[in-house]
């Protein structure tokens, strides 16, 4: 059996925020349109790498013609969701050459002397990459709002000055992917606790993600706020069941698969005259 | 049989590029220290990929603990020697999280109104990273000085220039590795014409790579200059024999895993009370 058969229905609806979306109804363990557990996932994984990497060379190519499209994805989750093995797993089956990767944390002081949009700017992929955004803008209304760090007036101006910047890369060609990892708290828990009961874990873990996770009611409203206010056609969300990581990772990697088959790229053609080339070669 | 049992011997001499080195008298598909075939090659680089992956999270991990440490590899070769191929089967095997990843083409407008070495910089990896250039500041003394771009005393001036900014990086904790993919004319012919018999593959092709081929024995020679003027302890080149794909990527991956290894890299200890954090974990 393959990945078309086990993706038995487009999860695409499930996962995609729509009018009247409650976070808290939301389940973290569902596995939306997979019908297989975790030994098929992986196997169904895999076959998707293959496509993925296709879809991306593709982009890639485009590009290089000057075709000027790209793919976004924003990441965003609570610790332990599995922000770092998205990357791993799904991002890292494409060719590091088509992957623009930018890691956002705490802002520097300099970060902060600017507007809030400034860092993201500048980590924005070119044509024919496919960037990722592991956090983001986006924790300038999470973090931003739970811990206080802005004025309240700054912190609602926000909202809309993301819609309005995304909405330009989205005009500018890029396909905007924003996916939020959505987790169990009792299944972060035991994360955490296998972080500290593994020495060669313990670098993963900050005694500050206990703090964080102390405000999880807050992180929950916050994120509930942030898809009223920025789902939005050229840039939707989907938030992920990331109880089960082979279905996160799975759920992520059909998202991007599905937005680059959607681009319906073609190799280029070529721009010079093959056969010339080739008598040109032969002599050479 | 594993990865250990085909290296019978460690490459880093034969690949290394030592005192009275002559490139002229270097094979190109020679498998130096590899006791095997294709498929053998295709298995080690499996298990070697594994191990990469492994060497670079905690590289990563120590990055993250205050270590500075971090490591550039530098590609270097004529058209279709197969960069792209080492960095989507080498690099590609590691964290795209932990990798920093930069393509040098033409330089723009901009980059030309600054010293050469003002675009590479800008690119060099952080703490905790594998950097990759694909192409380099080498570009500069390599078609710089056959194409003549700029006059020979800055060409001259370049070398100097270049050893003592590699010093620099190495002092500050960049472990460098410098490779040439060396190929040879007929097969860069073959590896042509497939891309012009190929329509998938038109778009990799260019006509100035027939142009820059009229001149292989001026980039050769050019390729000689640099070894006897930039191989230096602190950055040394190594000059793969790329005739073989499989081979070449193997011997990348050797050089990577050795220069990763000798980092001697432990996991972070925890810098917290680590059964205080379980308490107030379960407290949570």
């Amino acid at each position: 059996m393959g990945r078309e058969d086990f993706w038995t229905t487009d999860p695409d609806e499930q996962l995609r925020v729509g009018d009247g979306f409650v976070l808290a109804d939301q389940p973290t363990d569902a596995v939306y349109g997979f019908d297989g557990g975790k030994s098929d996932g992986q196997k169904a994984l895999a076959e998707g790498a293959t496509i993925l990497a296709d879809l991306q060379e593709r982009l890639f190519a485009a590009g290089a013609d000057g075709d000027r499209r790209r793919v976004l994805l924003v990441l965003q989750a609570m610790d332990t969701a599995g922000k770092g093995g998205i990357v791993s797993h799904v991002v890292g089956a494409v060719n590091p050459g088509g992957v623009r990767y930018a890691g956002f944390k705490k802002p520097t002081e300099e970060e902060l002397k600017h507007d809030f949009l400034w860092r993201v700017e500048k980590e924005t992929p070119a044509a024919g990459q496919l960037g990722v955004f592991d956090r983001s803008h986006y924790e300038d209304v999470l973090i931003g709002r739970v811990r206080n760090l802005a004025p309240a007036e700054e912190i609602e101006r926000r909202y809309g000055a993301i819609n309005d910047w995304e909405r330009e890369l989205a005009f500018d060609g890029t396909t905007i992917v924003k996916v939020m990892l959505h987790l169990g708290k009792d299944e972060q828990k035991a994360r955490l606790l296998d972080r500290l009961e593994r020495p060669e874990k313990h670098w993963k873990y900050n005694p500050g993600d206990v703090d964080e996770r102390l405000l999880w009611d807050s992180y929950q409203d916050a994120y509930q706020l942030v898809f009223e206010r920025t789902s939005t056609d050229y840039a939707p969300w989907f938030v992920v069941p990331a109880d089960r990581k082979w279905y996160a990772r799975l759920a992520v990697q059909h998202l991007l698969i599905d937005a680059l088959e959607r681009l319906d790229l073609e190799w280029p053609k070529a721009d010079y005259d093959v056969e010339a080339e080739k008598a040109r070669l032969e002599g050479s």
